[in-house]
């Protein structure tokens, strides 16, 4: 049996998403980072980055959500998430995901988590507000490659797709206008009118303006 | 055929070390970020983010390193330097090239690239001083992953391997006295015995204390 640990609205809900989508048998464990749930001994016996997401399968521990999605895609071939016959597609989704969290993520670990990056108030400040700056830059190429078609890769539903949402959620909550970002928006709807999604959102008690 | 474009000691040692290890031809091109090379018109509509590496193969261009490498280990599974068999360990490598680049690679990010940060001085100064303590955090953290084995998945070298040789040259750079990581000191030895890393080390011209 599988468990995913993730707390609501995070980066942990495009790895939620896929569980769904695959449709295989899974639970879910509400760790809320804004509670200080992630801080337990329990959970960082898990996941020592008090981080989510968390994937844990009979034993097996796997973080960081490029890899839990990476994987899920590779377990679960027939729910054709992750294009393994054109590996060019696969090459395409790959650099998505590291781009999502190793560019866009740090954007916004600036805006809330600063002290990663500063320790005085002032320099905090700056490093928050170039954070800021660094996601408005980003969302204008998400807004591009929302534009390529209905679909991130290949003009097909992929593991890349819910990642995205993610930061569409996360610009709202940091007060970036999300409604000019017209073919973004346009890819979270199509996103909603899977009923997989509508079934982490609802899990996850979010709402996605 | 295949062509890297590479910065000497860069990220893209990685893949570069993947190309020889792997034995397909393949072509290299030099972007010596120190010379601004990366800035070129020619560079940025191959990679508008302006890094390396960058791999492109009759006019399909992929980015990031983790991408690159996960690739490489699909195209060329005969090389076994990524395990698609036992999906546990494609999901652990997978982990460890996201946490290299998303989490131990920003870490030195904040020291030599701390306009991406801040932007005044004394706050850039913070983002600095931060990114160093962040990579000695990190650093006891690979001398744990290299203390499990010769090889960082399965002990088997893997695509994991070489993206871990990097940040040993980098603390060494920044001013971290590497010997007291005696498990990754040995890690990177073994790497070095290989003809393949030789190769790629001399091509690019630097050399690894």
């Amino acid at each position: 049996m599988r468990t995913l640990y993730y707390s609501p609205g995070a980066c942990s809900l495009a790895a939620h998403i896929i569980l769904e989508e695959i449709g295989q048998p899974f639970r879910t464990e509400r760790v809320a980072i804004r509670e200080g749930a992630h801080l337990t001994p329990e959970y960082l016996a898990l996941n020592p980055h008090a981080r989510v997401p968390t994937l844990v399968e009979d034993g097996f521990v796997l973080t960081e959500s490029p890899a839990i999605l990476s994987y899920l895609g590779h377990v679960a071939p027939q729910a054709q998430l992750l294009d393994l016959d054109d590996l060019r597609n696969f090459g395409r989704t790959a650099q998505l995901l590291n781009y999502f969290s190793s560019t866009v993520h740090i954007a916004f670990a600036q805006i809330w988590r600063s002290t990663r990056f500063a320790q005085g108030n002032a320099a905090r400040g700056e490093v928050e507000q170039t954070g800021l700056e660094s996601a408005r830059r980003y969302f204008t190429e998400l807004e591009e490659l929302a534009r390529a078609g209905d679909w991130l890769v290949d003009n097909r539903f992929s593991i890349a797709d819910p990642y995205m949402l993610v930061f569409y959620r996360w610009g709202g909550l940091v007060g970036i206008d999300m409604a000019p970002y017209s073919a973004w928006t346009a890819h979270k709807d199509r996103i909603f009118e899977r009923p997989a999604v509508q079934r982490a959102l609802a899990r996850e008690q979010i709402e996605i303006e």
